[in-house]
């Protein structure tokens, strides 16, 4: 087949100009006689490439002078052991939300380090609501309050955009793991004490992970730990404390200049609106052939999970989508069923194939 | 200029039917309608890539079947912080042989870890020679004795194809940092507890590690930890414990291909040297015009680090030499002077042309 709307939750599907141009440039850079991913990151070429990925991020994300911006390995879950490390004390408090499965994943990362409260906890509804600020049980000695600003499994999402879904915690740093919610629609960075998240769903490729940090927060001693694990000696390093991910940094660089063109997270929060409506809107007017369980105010504009009626239609629905040129929609095994990931570079064309493919898989079999 | 000979450190060159491929498949791979880099870590398509990559490198290296093969992020140096927080208890002593700056490196990320008893250490000497092994204080209640298989800045390399240079050390497990000469000669693996390495220089992309460990060394306590800090747990999961960098992993990969399509590391091996011996016989043959200061033994054959008589000469050195189609050739700021890093994928033509322009540029400026 030629490309397909690809649906995957991360790594997900790419801006097609981008992977144009990483394309043309694979073999050698802009006349300098090799390719991006065989230079050293220390010479003038990388340092022009990494420091535009960086300004292009503070212009995309309005990200204040008072906040560090790094570019390092890892993934989010190596930011959440770091996170602990770095901001708390051995055993200190620290206040966790849980409303899904990455935010069980962060808590686990840090039991070794820190005191971690559940402040709240989704599980016991199944994870289909955001438990009621006013329900929240937070510490007031806490050296953070952490939450999860999107579930990528369970399609739950903590809304940004007007501000008022960001959690209000008073003088505790607030710190977000945004994988995969970043940039698709205006945040109010000074919110926040850090947000962090793998770049391989909104900002673009695998292989690296941002980490957007109050230069306040740098002072804090944390815990015993090696240099590599600690942020303050990142940002002095330039995030090139050793080898970075050149290539990876480099094509999320390019990721940034396309979302700039197309007119940077406004015009994104616009389309995504857009997008994840009209599939709410397919499943919420099937009559309970397609079934989405969560509370309608914290459904996510990224990851649409949905279950067909009876389960003996997924194999035919799976293999019907792909014939269509629709991939990548099986849910995740934690979960089950389907999920179609609409992130910042999955066009609006796609989502409208995939709508009317279950319009007609219904059609065809309800 | 077309693609030139690039004698970079690391990022380094790759082979450039690698490049090829990988470029021809960037948009699509293997007719599924996605990209490599746009597909689930967790899909039948890249599960059967990891696998390839695998069972190759283990074909390669010949690394027996009690040993694991790990594919993880970080680099190198979150490796040597992992190391101790794995196979140590918390302050326990290691032993650590440092023979230029990537050793020192390694010594500093332990330090809140363990008791690190510096064994043996080249810096008194300029790092220009290996301490010999006669000389070592090897403490007999080690964790484990770490070293560095080549220093890339300052030229030393501890040999391996004859099993000669593999330092003896008991029952105490032995740790390299292989990083810029695994798979360059035929290596014993089976004489050491860990072999790491960031993939950068003859194994392909940066922003992928490479960690074999004998899997009994797995069972030992080590400190408390994160579990996405936890080797035993990476490999229950398959290096797959958070989303892999999936491209980075995949060039490996076709790297890999290639080398075993070339002949593998016996035949590399004979490349490499004959590439060496080729840079040090201009160099020792200059009368003095090229200078290497390393004592002859200890050689690297992966990066010949050289001083021209005068440093007014560096500059139309390196003009030249970039007009010739030969770049990446500045010496490392720790040291200064020029520098070619000669990994498996640069090409005899690549160090005879260098050969050529030192020999040429000796003339025109002796």
């Amino acid at each position: 087949m030629s490309r397909a709307y690809n649906f995957s939750a991360g790594p997900a599907t790419l801006p097609e100009a981008v992977l144009l141009q990483a394309q043309a440039e694979l073999l050698e850079w802009r006349g300098v006689g090799a390719s991006i991913v065989e230079l050293s990151h220390r010479g003038p070429e990388f340092m022009q490439v990494a420091a535009e990925a960086e300004a292009d991020l503070r212009t995309l994300m309005s990200i204040p002078d008072d906040y560090a911006v790094l570019f390092l390995q890892g993934g989010a879950t190596v930011q959440q052991a770091l996170i602990a490390l770095n901001f708390a004390a051995p055993g200190q408090r620290a206040d966790y939300i849980v409303t899904g499965h990455w935010g069980k994943t962060a808590l686990k990362q840090v039991l070794p380090y820190v005191a971690a409260n559940v402040a709240a906890n989704g599980e016991a509804g199944g994870f289909r609501d955001i438990p009621a600020r006013a329900s929240w049980q937070l510490s007031d000695d806490a050296a953070y309050v952490h939450y999860t600003a999107n579930e990528t499994i369970h399609g739950v999402e903590f809304r940004s955009a007007s501000g008022g879904d960001i959690p209000e915690v008073g003088d505790v740093p607030l710190i977000a793991d945004f994988s995969s919610s970043i940039v698709s629609e205006p945040l109010d960075v000074s919110r926040f004490g850090v947000i962090y998240g793998g770049a391989q769903k909104n900002l673009g490729p695998v292989g690296v992970s941002v980490v957007i940090v109050r230069r306040e927060l740098l002072e804090r001693a944390g815990q015993p730990r090696a240099e590599i694990f600690n942020y303050a000696a990142h940002v002095r390093g330039e995030s090139m404390l050793n080898t970075p991910p050149t290539w990876n940094w480099y094509l999320a660089g390019l990721v940034f200049k396309w979302m700039l063109a197309e007119g940077g997270v406004t015009e994104f929060a616009r389309r995504n609106a857009r997008k994840s409506k009209l599939l709410y809107d397919v499943i919420d007017g099937s009559g309970g052939f397609y079934r989405n369980e969560v509370a309608v105010a914290v459904r996510s504009r990224m990851n649409v999970p949905f279950f067909l009626c009876d389960d003996a239609l997924d194999k035919p629905f799976l293999a019907e989508a792909k014939e269509a040129g629709l991939i990548s929609l099986k849910g995740h095994r934690a979960l089950g069923g389907m999920r179609a990931s609409i992130y910042n570079a999955m066009p609006e064309e796609g989502v409208q194939a995939l709508a009317a493919f279950m319009r007609s898989f219904q059609q065809r079999h309800g």
